[in-house]
């Protein structure tokens, strides 16, 4: 049991849960046997998916909870009331050390409240930020903040860029990665009033490599490692991603369709062009870690399926055996000082 | 000379100064017989150009500016010093009515203090946004403000979503144009303190088609017509499209070339793709207008090529026949009273 990483899943949280959640499960403790799922929610629709499977019994355990918490309602009233929902019950594993971490595909309105609320912050941090992965030319950067904290401060962002630094040098490999801040012009005294304040502080900050403003044009083609800015332009970065990729590739297919020399090269070039793309799909790193808590909290996209929800608890494997926590604790404690 | 529409064309402006420019001088007027052209720029240097091409000379006259504004100066210095630069000539032109409009591909920064300053502001606009057009899965929407007032207010962005309604209607034909203010969710209680107070004064204007809430996803998708932001999440729209848009053409093509079988197949697939690809380009649409000034401002990329020129040119024509500074200055009273 020791040697288990202990992962606390909502079973009953995202568009397609419980059936992709519980597939997601077993796939995650097939693929991996350093981790053990405690999977909550209602035990009858639960235990009905896994019946479907052959996987080792002891790495998955079904925690009861009998409500389930709604995508649209008010996040704070969900947390307050819903106790025994599958989404509160995961978050209190984590909160009293059953588990190391935890997954949900569920509102994430109420998983960025109930981390801060029921997991808490780890000392000196100030906001923990939502932060993903997307890919990127050179391989994939981390964008923090996609979506916690919107009209952050100056510190906040500070922060961001010392934890995301810690992310991508221990969970990604990336030594020394660099921090950039989004802003509207590559100069210094571009940008807007957040930008030009947190500009100096980062540039000042000496345990991570700032290399300087980065334009939006330039996140796709990774020309930085650790993307920095506050929510609603982390959010507004993702979204385009996602909305700019979607419109692109349905334009490629509809040019392939467009003439009978077209559709046969079409049927030619798909299987190569399927897996070039596939490289480029924001889905494959599975969820944003919420960094700064005193467990790791990943929130996964609402339509996950089985395989982002697998990536999401392998990921959950790096990021506790890497001690994240810790370094991000040192990190912090150590500008404090 | 009554019936042609006057355009001021910074002859010394972009990276692709003068050639590309004069070159896409030539392509207007040879396209449209109702524009002329006052070309500002180093004579000798400019006139050399127009040697090369045959065009109605009626409708091309060099104005002489001995100075050149590098896209690098400090803008409100390089308005200031700068008088006899291509940049200043060609905005005063418009502040004496010898010309409708202008057009440049030089500094952004220098455009929009001079088109403040030296053109002038409707009364009534409180701050001029830039507003390119974008291009979606339906055709095109207008992005406002996508550079010139960053940190904006809320009464700025209600002036945005006016000016804009106008500009859809009048120079794109779309009968009642949806407007929406980008945010991070569809609900009305979303967003930061920016959208939280411009979303009721949106939703009270009584004469725009007001829709609420996009987020980011949405845009390119086509989901509204005119797209409401302060101009550094505006910014970031637009450079995460070039930037994604650049990056999907690149996998695309290498995924192509990975086979030999993928490489026959790119073959027959090229030119319906490329037609394809064309019509979701970014710069097909001309440069972006400067909303709200007494006459019109167009900022082209800097970049810009002859078609890009040409293309900002004759939208010139229809900005000015369809009058659009009088129906914006009727719009914007009607806020007043």
């Amino acid at each position: 049991m020791a040697e288990f990483v202990n992962v606390a899943v909502d079973g009953m949280g995202g568009d397609n849960a419980p059936f992709e959640i519980v597939k997601g499960v077993v796939e995650a403790v097939t693929e991996s046997s350093h981790v053990k799922v405690f999977l909550t929610g209602q035990e009858d629709k639960i235990n009905s998916e896994l019946a479907k499977y052959t996987y080792n019994k002891e790495q998955v355990e079904v925690v009861p909870a009998s409500e389930v918490i709604d995508m649209a309602e008010p996040p704070v009233m969900a947390i307050r009331k819903k106790k025994d929902s599958s989404l509160v019950k995961a978050l209190n594993l984590v909160k009293e050390g059953t588990c190391d971490a935890y997954v949900s595909a569920g509102s994430t309105g109420a998983t960025l409240v109930g981390g801060q609320v029921i997991v808490g912050r780890i000392k000196g941090v100030e906001r923990p930020p939502l932060a993903p992965l997307i890919p990127t030319a050179e391989g994939c950067a981390l964008l923090v903040d996609c979506g916690a904290n919107v009209d952050a401060r100056p510190s906040h962002l500070v922060q961001f860029a010392k934890m995301g630094s810690v992310y991508m040098e221990s969970v990604m490999g990336v030594k020394s990665p660099k921090v950039a801040i989004v802003n509207i012009g590559a100069e210094e005294e571009k940008g807007n009033a957040l930008v030009k304040e947190t500009f100096p502080l980062l540039k000042n900050c000496p345990d991570i490599h700032f290399i300087g403003s980065i334009e939006a044009r330039d996140i796709p083609a990774g020309k930085a490692d650790v993307i920095v800015c506050e929510a609603f332009v982390g959010n507004v970065i993702l979204k385009m991603y996602e909305g700019v990729r979607g419109i692109m590739i349905k334009k490629v297919k509809e040019g392939m369709m467009t003439s009978l020399r077209s559709k046969m090269g079409a049927l030619l070039v798909k299987p190569a062009l399927k897996q070039t793309l596939k490289a480029f799909d924001l889905e494959q790193y599975g969820g944003a870690p919420m960094l700064g808590l005193k467990g790791l909290v990943v929130k996964t996209h609402g339509s996950s399926k089985s395989v982002e929800i697998k990536n999401s608890i392998l990921q959950c494997i790096t990021f506790t055996e890497q001690n994240i926590n810790q370094k991000i604790k040192e990190k912090i404690t150590m500008e404090e000082n």
